[in-house]
């Protein structure tokens, strides 16, 4: 049996995280996927609660042959002990997959496998991409899973994200900033 | 559709925590699962990490016929925004279950629904029960469902809660104790 | 022009504290209240949140000659920096007035001037007399101001201190306790 | 009787805040005045502590019809929580003041009134300018009131405000650079 | 070329701790101590700053052959991270020398050897022994080093666990109680 | 007997620090290295970790004449409790040296002297041309001392930078970015 570990801020979980979950689905059995910046929300960078993307996530996974385990991570800012972060709030995985070369070091100076795939730099680009064309009223359906859809449609998420885009366009993207 | 939410430390998920959940299920459609106090481990009250007890409770509950998420809740400390935490880490949920009168209230004085039951008490004893007998080398098996039986074996949570119970029995409970 | 600087818990404001600022009321022209332990509330020991504490506060120093201010103080758990953190929260204060010992030493090691007197001591066990005298539903609004009392019912206090009572004794004063 | 709540940084008082928290008197009987980013000082955005920008307040808002209380809000950075950190360190309220989009979602969404005004935006700009005419030895005193004027002195807040943003320029705002 | 690590609270260091190190020296080149829960002080399970205890350590370990490191380890209360936080901030290491069994446990799970011996748990004892006889003005003195002396001497020691020791014993050993 | 107070983030400790270390030592007995953002690491612009530091200043001044601390100093983000912090941290120390002005500041207003040199604006410079050399496979041994390039060659320092800096490149400088 081999799990793998899987990390993004999935904000949101697009067509971009779903191609590369069921790419990794054909090498592992079971999947952890590690929400990164759990705490953070309601900025234009992080629109959506860390529950609010396990819905995502869970949802659109459900039907997946493997079995797949959400899990929030809260972010430390302390490069130094993210690995054994992520290794106590996960079930134990043999291998990460990640792109990121800072995730590729933190985890190969841990002594843990990584393996990486041109594919993946795709997926940040695709994820400004959808938080813009909500922001703008375009067609970001298009770019995520119905199930996410679905998501932000019931948290009324659109009118957050062009709320929060309005402050921050404003210089005050802070609930302290008058 | 309703969703439910319940709270525990589930140091491990033993039967007691397994039949509530059953008959939680019986009052909703999908339950969120909260483990609390994840960031702690590896002490006598908190063994496991919160990575363990997602495998414990979602192997445990594979076969159960509502949808249930194990959610990790890391502690705050503040008990004024607890209800806020939970809720930003959680899939929206309308009814909590609890029969702690702490949770109890802090629900309420943020408006949410909370259904208690005679039956909880019984399980936070049963918790330490759990671990005492896994200490002391006893039957513990008995009290928890084989999933969890599986995953303690796996870790070799056994004799980690044996050193260290015998670490907080010598006063040095906090790895900075000589 | 001398400020004065008096720092306690105020769980809840009772008639030994406002003797005690009225008293010190006569050696200065301002007085800043700093409520410490701001970030705690709904436990046994801290019931009440530091909005609360502000509002009996203010409320009942509202006729006094003196100028005050009521300061939220966050624990930092950190006692070498505490008198640095109680500085930046605080007006500028030239005395400190304090019967803790622990109090005395930091702002002496501080170089601030501390004045102590024999009567600080009772007002601890007032504190918890009245905390107890409160969830065991006996005579408490003889011992606070009349202020105090009707911000206690205006908060629902009284059944919130009985609830988290109950908790506490039942070994759940945490809420991820089951 | 109804209380307001108004948040700001406050990085001074100024004339803006003064007109805005005169005409929210219009609309209220009780203001809290919300203090942010309270733990934030010595830098060129947040030069001064929150103890300093509670005497600002103070006596600038002494005359005025209304009862205020001044409140400091440290930060906690989870958009996801501050309403309830801000309503654990606040005197009840039932209706807040602000023109910031952020501010105005996360209390809509927590289910509290917000009421904005076109005025509002004015304000953060004329914080910039205040500071950066301290900064450059201008007239600062003309947008503050009088009140601040004597704090900014009390403090030796000029002469701070100039060093910092020497210290900014240079690149080194954290006292951890060389 | 080996480097070992050896992890105390060193409140104060003593005879039992100089000794410890010396024997360690016999089997490692150079030496890490780590001085644990160095963010706390001023209480009377920890009297000493972190710098304070640098300084005991360092001025007692001059003439020592081998070359060793005094690194202060704030506490992170995560268990789970705390191998990666010691590494973090120490000089690599090849061996751990510790006889707590919960410390023992966690470089174990990460792979790293350690070393135990009988004589370690005498000393925690003594650490509170040396406590209590300064508390009770007796005999400490013959219980450490010369240079330890000379450091409590310089910082007046005694008189600060006296006076924390009285605090403690009042009920009020946070700055916070009244 | 003067001790001094010198800080900086030494990523790497280079000449220039070196230098002003000898300078430092002409006018003091001991020297405390505070290395600042201890709790920073792998990232562009703090790439070692606070262990790997020590080791560079400990190694690099071993033949110093004076006595020097290599004390790490974590980040707590509040200046107001900066200088507590640092004098927690470290041995005592009579004199800061440092030419940052907000350091200038703070100590100066804690009442500590501050001895600048104009030399001190050097050096920051030379940290990032370091690393950038690092980065770019250029001549940066020149610019440090020999115990610092034998210390980055033994931790595999520059291959860490280089991956570091791709990944900042490509907007992913933390590990949650996907």
């Amino acid at each position: 049996m081999t799990r793998g570990f899987y990390i993004g801020r999935f904000q949101p979980f697009h067509e971009g995280h779903h191609a590369m979950v069921e790419r990794i689905g054909e090498e592992v059995d079971e999947l952890v996927v590690g929400i990164g910046s759990a705490d953070q929300s309601h900025t234009v960078r992080n629109p959506f609660t860390a529950g609010e993307r396990i819905m995502m996530i869970t949802k659109t996974l459900a039907d997946l042959d493997i079995i797949t385990y959400a899990v929030p991570i809260e972010d430390l800012n302390r490069n130094s002990v993210w690995v054994s972060h992520v290794q106590s709030m996960s079930p134990r995985f043999e291998v990460a997959f990640s792109n990121n070369p800072l995730v590729v070091r933190l985890f190969e100076e841990a002594g843990i496998e990584v393996r990486q795939s041109p594919m993946y730099r795709r997926e940040e680009f695709e994820g400004t991409e959808v938080r813009e064309r909500i922001a703008a009223d375009g067609d970001w359906e298009s770019l995520v899973p119905d199930a996410v859809v679905e998501v932000i449609d019931e948290i009324d998420g659109v009118e957050r994200i062009q709320q929060i885009t309005a402050s921050d366009a404003n210089g005050n993207g802070d609930p302290a900033d008058e």
